[in-house]
């Protein structure tokens, strides 16, 4: 290593927290980004398939959106501007009215919360409380909606919840859809706990869910399963919350990640790719009728991030005005989806897990799935794992990469999987 | 109002919540900015003594902040990197240390939370309770930490805590400096409680505190106080937060509120003007041994803002690589001071509030106060009102503001509570 | 009604909480009682099929305990002592060792707690936290163990939670066995839980459970799933509680309800029939390495009713010195069995509940079952439902009803049936 | 010790609870008791200054009470009946309502809870909570209610705090009268945190007092506090409970004991000496517009302990039927006085605490009031410390005491004080 990454580092080891994560895996310090693609320091040049978990479905520095965004900050457009009107704020509304909200007959309203996912999320558990009356908010397993203790509180994951070193309450957690793996029908155990007087879970404020879940091992519900919790919280007197945080803006091949399941969920969360540019910008849908919070209620300095709703603007105008990018979507599903099956004949007993562009291989262990991806890493491929045990390999490529990149980034992952793989059966057969 | 501003405030009408506030009282649609200007869309243009709540103490678009920024942008920077690292964390931890935590003393970690300040203090609270293997944490009255459900409940505002929709947990509240007015100091009183074995008072995992409440009143501790609530922390066992998101990176006068007080905080929460340029950033710094999350433990897509990284840098480098910037805000301290001198004349019982660049006039009601403010709004001052009865007019202006902005600013300010004040005069001597 | 009955009423009218209620529905005024049969104020008399909900397993004052508690009132002897050494509680002791614990092999040491099994159940989960130093105890739908807070937070029935007036926590709800109806084994459903980590349960410090569901609907629990059950809270490192506070005490066959099923729970909680005699008394029985509470950490000025000891006592030693009156309960149960049987035949799509001498018949609806007993009660039986609708005609009498007095209820039971449902059907039929 | 003795204290030690407490201090094996006195299985008698901890406020064994009593077992009456009606129930009633209620003006209900005070308290706050929509319970330093959940919330001590080994919640606690020895009045201080819109408590579903702390240390509270707070209660919208669990009952030389104080508390509960004879019965006192809980929506096994009803029928006929006995209560308040005056003014710094029947010293360490205790012990009295040093000197008599066994009993107090006192004296001046 030449001294000047090593000096740079240093300073990572000497002032950063023990809880930085990603770079103990992939340890490159990473200086530029194009598309799909990453060049660090030492001029290695990395195809991503995670996309900053999903905040990158547009690709880095999309030439639009930054072109937008150099002419904002030359111009002296606002960069902080609280929750005051601004040119920005108004031109990303409209757009969102025009080509999201109003095309799919949406007639929520828009709330800038903090520009974290969480922030959101808790947002919108505290709206479910008040518009209700109610404490209690029915989460399921595996999902995960945040580290902040309103959201933490229905995140699944141990590990995180153990960070609070606190016990947390106002959550019941009820099991995913296919829990039971063919058994009992997870809906119908809710529908059961929620009708028995006695059931010991009390009324609901709101029910959240992931269509997909994203950080919990890219389980998806099916249509019937989301239908019917959407009717179980109607008919509970509960809010339907769905966190499209990771699921949303595309990555499931439509903009939403319910919109073809015909349910109207009370309140939408989004973050992570809202903003197209990666720059942190959060938001929360809410019907008109469970708008409830009064002026500054639920507040935070940085709920108007006016880059962010520059470069947001050009995302949704550049890619969800028609048709065009939604179809190139499905097309790229269906290519993941062939090569995640190739993957998957490699390891007995692998499952495919997700949909849209958000899929991957169950592949049995954390290991396993996590010596595929740092051979994959070494051979310049970004992707990482998922799930309980971390048993999932999954794809996050952003939407927009071109079919050579996504093949070339595929070429990368099988080539390090059959790698991984042969060593581990010659060890086996020692 | 032309047809164009009625159909951009139309959107706002339509699609944003109702949870929107600074608009209300200051409607102008905001489209540039500099230094300490903003101008509206009509050309109309304000002088800004608010500063995005103490999130732009160095001004809108600070040039070589920007400049910087363009840079990094048209050079294809990275503008998201998960906690990646990257050249623009690395050098922004480089310039932190080497002109903030090295000349000061200060050996601790920094830990890059979701960038909310409202996050970073939850963040600091998780660790506290995981460090001390407890769940108490003492907070204060008129504090003001957040509004997601861990850091609301240290947060002492009513109605914020009341957007919560439920009981919060985990928090003991103990009067704040100064509270009882001259009787019992509120630090016997804390150490009374926390030393009577039946005073029903947990054992707590951390004490947390603004040195200046900025917006519970500007309430601002004496140095006394600070000093006994940090070893009556370390008496029993607790970690000491200074929550320095507002009070922070200049604002009363040096880079940290609590630098010239003798005390070393366990943690300190930073936020709001740590990028520099308004963009959203948050971290804290804790000591290396209360540095026990493990990798991810709390996470959070945006924790690594690396547009936020340049300008935080440039900031640091700019401002605080040696003491003329801090020389240049006493003189300006004490200017704001002689000014709301005058404006605590024209009322009487008024009080002066804060310290440093962060002080105002308690004119004893939220009424007064608000006419006040709304008076110099429509004369082209943009400031706002704090405290439990929003009774304190306060002035949050950039640090930067040339002495001239700085008395113009005041003669809009003076001369608009001159008119308010003769009003109410000759209505109550009709 | 005679003069002197309306008055005596008129009291509880004018005075008693409206909280009150097996008056409601039995609005005779009781005066004497003996055996199995109460006498009321205008001398009618009536066969009891409630026995104080299982306090009075041996039905109303006992000869031999009402002698002995004479005796011991008139010599002076303690009726009050804190938990001081007492003569009557070491022989209380020492006939509970001799007959109970030292012939099943029990090592368990005895707490007296409050004279409430809620007071019993608040012990035992603050010794399973305190031991583990986790949170969160797995309780059951349908379970009862008591309204206090932390008992409630462990009870299913809404109507009950309610009562709090506040959100309860520290318990995750489980279905209890038989839940999903001969679909998913709820125990694998347990255990899948538990170990996912993802599944969003904290660790427990306890499971508690009954072995049947008094309150819930006399749901009685199989011996594999309790098995399977103190497995589970074995290998997760948490306690198994059994609450066998109506359950127990002979109400099942066997003194303990679980002593045939080959577990050892850590704690045991215990009230009701316990004195014997209908006196207020509860204790837990916990393993010596988890006896950890510090001398009155749990305490209660009652905790060492005297009166009840002398009856407890006497109740050990006359119905368990030996097997005698065990095999009696043998013979009643099936009596009892096919008397229900008789009922559960006359409504179709009726069910047969629990065990021992504490089964019923679940009638499909609370109105029909409330009829019946209501009907019964007109006829001089005193009998009540459970269940979260009421829906099951619970028979909990004196485990020493004579068979001839027995069969004499069932009568009155059985005729109040048809009675009922020819009603029913008559009317269905116009 | 003889075999026999050997042989009870050692069922003691195998099978009971490390739990049991004052049988440590006070280790004889007590077999008889009579007024005021106890005996020993080894024929040594004791005077009792500690009454049960106030359960025994008119003697053991009072010879009326025992005679009702054993009459009523012969006549077989109800021992038990669960809250159905019964002639005891009806003759308690009568005589509450006629000798206690009626003249006092208290258009009060009365409500049966379990057996226990901790579970009248918690049935009070699950009042308040479910009347007011709240949470929130403001509760004080010192103060005792219980150690299950609810009510272990609302209890000061740390170390029965300690014993639910889990955070508890939905109380506040606020300074008692006199925290602050002179400075800030404590009920101002209320009023301000209430008052204060951010002070951060959030508002009250109800405050819970007692007018003289009996675990913590014998605080009294004035008249003029008690009706502040009595007064910020209905102001702030809160139900004012008046726990009278160990100051009632004629303890304070009235009834109740806040009669005198020209308040009208909302709730108040009761339990230790109301049954008269030492027997488990509590219940609580609930304004008509209060009394919200439906029918069995609070419950409990023992709510209606018939021989309790017995006894406290003939304790309130015999007793408060007039004000003879009132006014000998007075005499012997008077004559407590004076005598821990003496004990007082052995000790350098002590205080005298408490009032009535109630009364105390604190001698400043709990090593030196346990070992005045001790000795006394070992001289025939039994006598016990409180506060949260134990460093007060308790005596809580019988009410019934004759003049000259109180005599008898201070006595031995005063010489064991002597004793110990001079020995530390000499110890300290070798």
């Amino acid at each position: 290593m030449p001294k000047d990454m090593t000096e740079t580092r240093d300073i990572f080891e000497r002032r950063e927290s023990a809880a930085r994560s990603y770079c103990r895996s992939m340890p490159a310090v990473f200086t530029k980004a194009s598309g799909s693609e990453l060049t660090a320091d030492d001029g290695q040049s990395y195809i991503d398939f995670l996309a900053g978990c999903s905040s990158l479905n547009y690709g880095h520095n999309d030439p639009d959106m930054k072109a937008a965004l150099i002419d904002h900050i030359s111009a002296d457009g606002i960069a902080h501007g609280l929750d005051l009107h601004t040119d920005t704020k108004a031109a990303f509304l409209e757009a969102f009215d025009r080509h999201i909200l109003e095309p799919r007959g949406m007639d929520h309203r828009v709330m800038f919360t903090g520009p974290t996912g969480a922030n959101a999320v808790e947002a919108a558990m505290k709206i479910a409380r008040k518009v209700t009356g109610r404490t209690n908010v029915i989460a399921f397993t595996n999902g995960f909606h945040g580290v902040t203790n309103g959201a933490l509180a229905a995140t699944g994951n141990g590990y995180h919840r153990g960070g609070a070193g606190m016990a947390l309450s106002g959550v019941t957690r009820m099991p995913y859809d296919g829990y039971f793996a063919g058994a009992t029908d997870t809906a119908d155990f809710l529908e059961a706990m929620l009708s028995d007087k006695s059931g010991g879970v009390d009324a609901p404020a709101a029910i959240i869910l992931e269509t997909v879940q994203g950080e919990g091992g890219l389980n998806a519900a099916s249509t019937e399963w989301v239908q019917r919790i959407a009717k179980l919280a109607k008919d509970h007197g509960a809010l339907l919350i769905i966190d499209d945080i990771q699921a949303g803006c595309g990555r499931c091949g439509t903009f939403f990640s319910f919109e073809e399941m015909g349910v109207t969920p009370d309140i939408v969360t989004m973050a992570k790719s809202l903003s197209g540019f990666g720059l942190p910008m959060a938001m929360l849908l809410v019907r008109p009728e469970h708008d409830v919070f009064g002026p500054a209620e639920h507040n935070g300095t940085f709920r108007g991030n006016t880059h962010a709703f520059v470069t947001a603007r050009v995302a949704i105008e550049k890619f969800w005005a028609d048709d065009a990018f939604q179809k190139e979507l499905a097309d790229k599903a269906e290519l993941i989806h062939g090569k995640l099956t190739e993957l998957a004949n490699m390891v007995e007993g692998s499952k495919m897990k997700g949909r849209g562009l958000m899929q991957g291989v169950d592949v049995g262990s954390g290991e396993l799935a996590g010596e595929i991806c740092a051979k994959a890493y070494e051979n310049g491929l970004v992707v990482e794992t998922s799930g309980s045990e971390d048993q999932v390999v999954k794809i996050l490529a952003p939407l927009t990469t071109p079919v050579a990149l996504l093949e070339k980034g595929f070429e990368i992952l099988l080539s390090a999987a059959e790698t991984v793989i042969s060593e581990k059966t010659a060890i086996a057969a020692e």
